[in-house]
């Protein structure tokens, strides 16, 4: 028997993970899923079969051997701790998906283990769009014997590959989360740069997104894609808000410990500028609408 | 009969392109060498094999069909072409591959046109790592029967993959070649900052950089480990003074086109740092230490 698995939280990211673990996770039991809006939940369910949405938290918690979650802010995250955490969770393991600080991931896995249950912090690389493709990067990290237990719903089900820090502090996975943050937002900046540039000096962008697939295939080829085709002003895959709080405790962080990010400072600049340009319904690839914005075009291309 | 090939400079990259070229290319002739100082042509032709080292440049081009140039600076090679078409070179095809701006090479097209010879424009994506290893990036740009002939010496020969521009102006490459340095530049920027982030934080440098190579793997991932492995501070692999003259030059264009360049400034005034702090035996891949320095580390990790 597979252990049963509880899913809680159904942004774009927890959809997308649950379309899969249902379709290739080969579970013996329906699928718990749990969201604060419950209705989301039961339309999810509808779609991706094999699920079951359960309307009360503590319910899904305690049918469930696995407690997955993946959530939008880390004050939502930790808030549904606090309220996890007043029922019987002994010998249950949680992994948790959520972008949220190293100290917060250390502190909830301290909570769960006083509790007698397991933690493994959880992170994944990549957006919705990488989550529905099942082609993720998960970084498990916590005692190894737990990890273990989450490693088959992994690799082929809902990620390409697998960074294991097992036996690693469950907050060295956001630690190296966050890190990744401080590379993906300059990559959205280099590439909305040379965008920019190639425009202001006669270069067509479609040749220039054609060169970047070529020479810089994933993470830049895929925002350039996003930029020339106009997602980067539609379509919210990555919400404005959430990414400037991560930034912001970046830059806390790295004025704490004397490290200097400069060329990021610039990036989450321009997600400032992103949020005055077009409100909270701006996304991460709108800093190629800033980079424009300063160089005299429009935010839209 | 392939045509006979002359190859002007030997260079760290000339020398990885016409090893390879001897290697793979099917020639059936010996590749003709000429270097400034004769001797590196010789040395490098005994290397080799299968190639020629000769001290006239006027007898190097004349005995040739297709001459091509990889020089370190743009002004060794407008001196260079001033030299050749005082000679008869009607018929001939120039391939130019050194990183010289748009303008320099228009400018090249034309005076070869008008002396009765064929002109490509040619830079590649890549450094003399890559080149050793016959995984350049080639990008021709010129009239599609003049990119035809050089083509056979390009996929499987000294190159991974080509991005064709026939009938594009031969200065669109190096433009395209501009920006992506506007790209790489960054990319070393911010692989700089994950990396300084990460110790000043305590995680583990060997962690990332498992981590960058599972994510981002390709450009990122190739710097990661030159920081890793100290190679940035000790082996010059691209040169830091031309480095800094391509980025003066593209944030000269930036400021007339009036494109907006942050970050590339940043990692841009990072090249200063280096140069300031090692001199010109500097590396691109320098910027980490440039990075450490403003972090309170020590250049050399």
């Amino acid at each position: 028997m597979t252990p049963k698995i509880a899913f809680l939280g159904m942004g774009a990211m927890g959809r997308a993970m649950t379309k899969n673990l249902v379709k290739n996770g080969k579970l013996d039991e329906p699928l718990i899923l749990w969201n604060r809006t419950h209705i989301r939940a039961v339309e999810h369910s509808e779609q991706i079969r094999n699920s079951a949405a359960i309307e009360s938290l503590e319910d899904a918690v305690s049918t469930a051997d696995i407690v997955w979650s993946c959530l939008s802010t880390e004050k939502v995250v930790i808030e549904l701790f606090d309220t996890i955490l007043q029922q019987d969770v002994r010998g249950k393991l949680f992994v948790e998906s959520s972008s949220i600080t190293p100290e917060a991931t250390n502190s909830l896995a301290a909570r769960v283990g006083n509790a007698g249950a397991e933690f493994v912090g959880m992170p994944v690389f990549g957006d919705a769009g990488l989550a529905n493709a099942a082609i993720l990067t998960c970084v498990p990290a916590g005692l190894k014997d737990s990890v273990d237990k989450v490693l088959p719903f992994l690799k082929g089900v809902i990620a390409r590959s697998v960074i294991n820090l097992s036996d690693e502090q469950p907050g060295s996975a956001s630690h190296l989360k966050m890190i990744g943050n401080v590379m993906i937002m300059q990559m959205i900046e280099l590439t909305a740069e040379a965008h920019v540039l190639a425009e202001k000096t006669g270069l067509k962008n479609e040749l220039l997104h054609q060169a970047i697939s070529t020479i810089f295939p994933g993470s830049c080829a895929m925002y350039s894609g996003k930029m020339i085709s106009g997602e980067y002003h539609r379509q919210p895959l990555a919400q404005i808000d959430p990414a400037r709080a991560i930034a912001a405790s970046i830059l806390d962080l790295a004025k704490t410990s004397g490290a200097s990010l400069k060329g990021y400072d610039i990036a989450s600049k321009h997600l400032d500028a992103v949020r005055s340009h077009v409100g909270e319904g701006g996304n991460i690839s709108g800093i190629y609408g800033a980079v424009r914005l300063e160089s005299g075009l429009l935010y839209e291309n």
